[in-house]
């Protein structure tokens, strides 16, 4: 893969898709509901994915698009180049609103992260990184991650994983929710995943996400010299749900040790 | 009170002090710790509290002043005019994020609310209100609050309360929070407010808080319909700390009886 190309045409997408989508808030939110009242999911969605396969398809034919409005492929495996896509991720975030929302795209060449852009709309705010190049808000370089500690840590995690769930064993978070500096939640992985890379909080939990929503960031994340597994310290999957756990380097071993195992 | 000159006074000087809030990013902060670390102080806050007292006194010099880092008067009753203030709200996002903190400014008359304004500094937002006239973001008119609905909302609200604490019974929240359609924590309760008022939140809990931190944002979150009281739904207290629940009309009193009393 020619990582410039791609870079420079996963780019000039995100930010064509992101003009879009800003220009669409003035009309009628269009909404439908999955069977979950929160997995709201918008003609917007729908139109944006369509815009990426259109895009990816002319201009790369060989490459393979996994999405979550379910218009790419039907992959088994991760041979060559998948793109990973969210149009939008913080849907309840967008329709509620209009801002904390995100594209995510996740690049992966043979499995391995290659390119990761997470746009956020309203803010005008593109982090990206192209594996080995480093990692970039806008134009400017994101300095490398230093090591944290739990003890003046903010954790980005919803209500919902201390409570007693069927994702999670709560009572693994429970200690390490006291134990830290503060909590946060923002409603959206792909913005929770930068604001990690960024340093803005220094970690990030949630039992069960799809690739869609960790794909782009996790690349970011790792550029900068952060760690990002599921909630076992295990690689993430790509191809199907996963627990995510994301966090400074120092911080994210002495989560996994201290609280998670 | 002639409102219309207090209140441009007041706005101007929040944008100033926002402006020399900005301006001190690039400087190394100087950061001082209370007996809790998670109550970080920096000189900001400090000259920023400075800034607005030495203001007041010099324009308004019968008004008295109630100020987060003490700089102000010590108040026993709120006759007359008093200023509430907050100079950073979300002391823990500055440090950390560099953004989600705001600066919080309500004025009272006889203990009534008149004038609020909240300045989320970073995005150069300005939501105000001036009662009966309005409430603002920017110069941009909010929409008077729409009635909502448990299974509808979104409920903004800090991990930590659902979780055994001593100052609400957890057990009361947690019914509430599995209801919801979604829940955040954004660590600014002057920032929550007023996603409060813009309908981007639909609600707002926090057990304990000091007047300086909903002194600003109850007044804007009135003047548009939504109902801002403390857990019991008794009437705030600016004089001391007090627990915090705005919500939209409607829901407002749907989750007072069926989930706090």
């Amino acid at each position: 893969m020619d990582l410039d190309h791609v870079f420079e045409q996963a780019k000039s997408w995100v930010l064509e898709a992101g003009e879009q989508i800003r220009s669409s808030f003035d009309k009628t939110l269009n909404i439908h509901t999955k069977a979950d009242p929160n997995d709201l999911v918008t003609n917007i969605d729908r139109d944006t994915e369509k815009f990426f396969i259109e895009k990816i398809r002319e201009t790369f034919p060989g490459h393979r698009i996994l999405g979550e409005e379910g218009f790419g492929d039907e992959l088994s495996d991760l041979n060559g180049v998948v793109w990973i896509i969210d149009p939008i991720d913080g849907t309840m975030n967008f329709i509620h609103q209009q801002r904390n929302f995100a594209i995510s795209v996740g690049i992966y060449e043979n499995g391995v992260g290659k390119i990761g852009l997470i746009y956020d709309i309203v803010h005008d705010e593109l982090y990206y990184a192209v594996v080995g190049l480093g990692a970039f808000l806008n134009e400017k370089k994101i300095p490398k991650l230093k090591p944290a500690i739990v003890k003046e840590a903010i954790l980005a995690m919803n209500i919902t994983w201390v409570l007693k769930n069927k994702r999670v064993d709560h009572k693994r978070l429970i200690p390490l929710v006291r134990e830290v500096r503060g909590t946060r939640s923002y409603g959206s992985a792909a913005l929770e995943l930068v604001y990690v890379a960024t340093g803005r909080i220094n970690a990030y939990i949630s039992p069960r996400l799809a690739p869609w929503d960790y794909a782009g960031g996790a690349i970011i994340v790792e550029e900068l010299g952060g760690i990002v597994t599921n909630l076992e310290g295990g690689k993430l999957d790509m191809l199907t749900t996963s627990s995510v756990f994301a966090a400074s380097p120092g911080l994210h071993g002495e989560i996994l040790e201290k609280y998670l195992k």
